[in-house]
């Protein structure tokens, strides 16, 4: 890498550091400049603007999302392994992101809700897509002949999204010591009714 | 009620709509100043600090939540009836609640968790207490013989708690059209499985 990507990496590092705890809209040129000790006219030119700049740290940490949890996943054997390896990875997602606020889209799904445009519709089509992943996967299992042949992928999807924005919510807020346990039984129970 | 409380009940519910579209981050005095064309010092006569204001908008929203899901859910027959009327209230709850951003609570959960401090403290006990209720209502469904004896009802809050969020997520972020129809069949799974 040239120096000036090596910036812009550690630029965009800290940027999604930042949006993991204070969310998108906290990620400022102002209060990057400060933070990183570079001028705001030395940011500019990596970030022409505002929304330029959280468009990219949803691609930077969209990135290390798939390097994190879907490429391992998706080296598991095909079928229930593969979701088994997705739902694990995405449990260990918030640490091994290295991002101090946890996960990242969950903050930037509730932040951008209501507030249409381009940073929105990147988050849409990248949440639309990890959906897919999920569907895609669950889809092997019926194939492999580990689930049921009527199985709605799509529903275990939004199901096991379920499941990973509860145990979210408890181990991160609540604090919850069995949060981690009950995520567990609850995906052995989306495996179970996929099976029967 | 008189002019002073009705005053401070309408900030209140202009506050919480703005907390939901926001978050409790972003009502600010100075905001709602403006919003509302009343004095920063009229507003200080009420609520005097943020932390104060964010406070009392969480309570507000969550005596609106008791009147609009909670109360009329134990209205319901003891059991699979109150803990089916809990969640269609909840469901509703978005709508309901007249809050133009969704659900104040979701927002608050992903904005609050790396802020420690007594907004987050009062706010962990609001979602404790919501759980909780979760789960004596499932503990009816035990008593009635409607569920199993060995259920968990704690888990089972966990787990609607996270077709909640998911169906908030795939109806708020996504607009998906059958985010209402997957978080009923998940709903319906989770009972079937307290059935046996």
């Amino acid at each position: 890498m040239r120096k000036g990507d090596l910036t812009r990496q550690s630029i965009l590092e800290h940027a999604a550091g930042l949006a993991s705890r204070v969310g998108l809209g906290g990620i400022t040129i102002g209060a990057l400049a400060s933070d990183l000790d570079l001028s705001k006219s030395g940011l500019f030119a990596h970030f022409d603007s505002k929304a330029a700049l959280q468009l990219q740290v949803l691609e930077h940490a969209a990135a290390r999302f798939t390097e994190a949890v879907i490429r391992p996943a998706l080296a598991a054997p095909r079928g229930e392994p593969r979701l088994r390896a997705l739902f694990e990875r995405w449990r260990s997602w918030p640490k091994a992101s290295g991002l101090p606020g946890g996960c990242l889209f969950v903050q930037a799904a509730v932040e951008l809700d209501d507030q249409p445009g381009p940073v929105r519709d990147r988050l849409v089509q990248q949440q639309r897509d990890l959906l897919d992943v999920i569907a895609t996967v669950a889809r092997t299992g019926v194939v492999e002949g580990h689930f049921r042949k009527d199985l709605d992928p799509e529903q275990l999807a939004q199901e096991l999204f379920g499941v990973i924005l509860a145990w979210h919510h408890a181990s991160r807020l609540l604090r919850e010591p069995k949060a981690d346990a009950r995520a567990g039984a609850a995906f052995e129970a989306i495996v179970a009714r996929a099976r029967r």
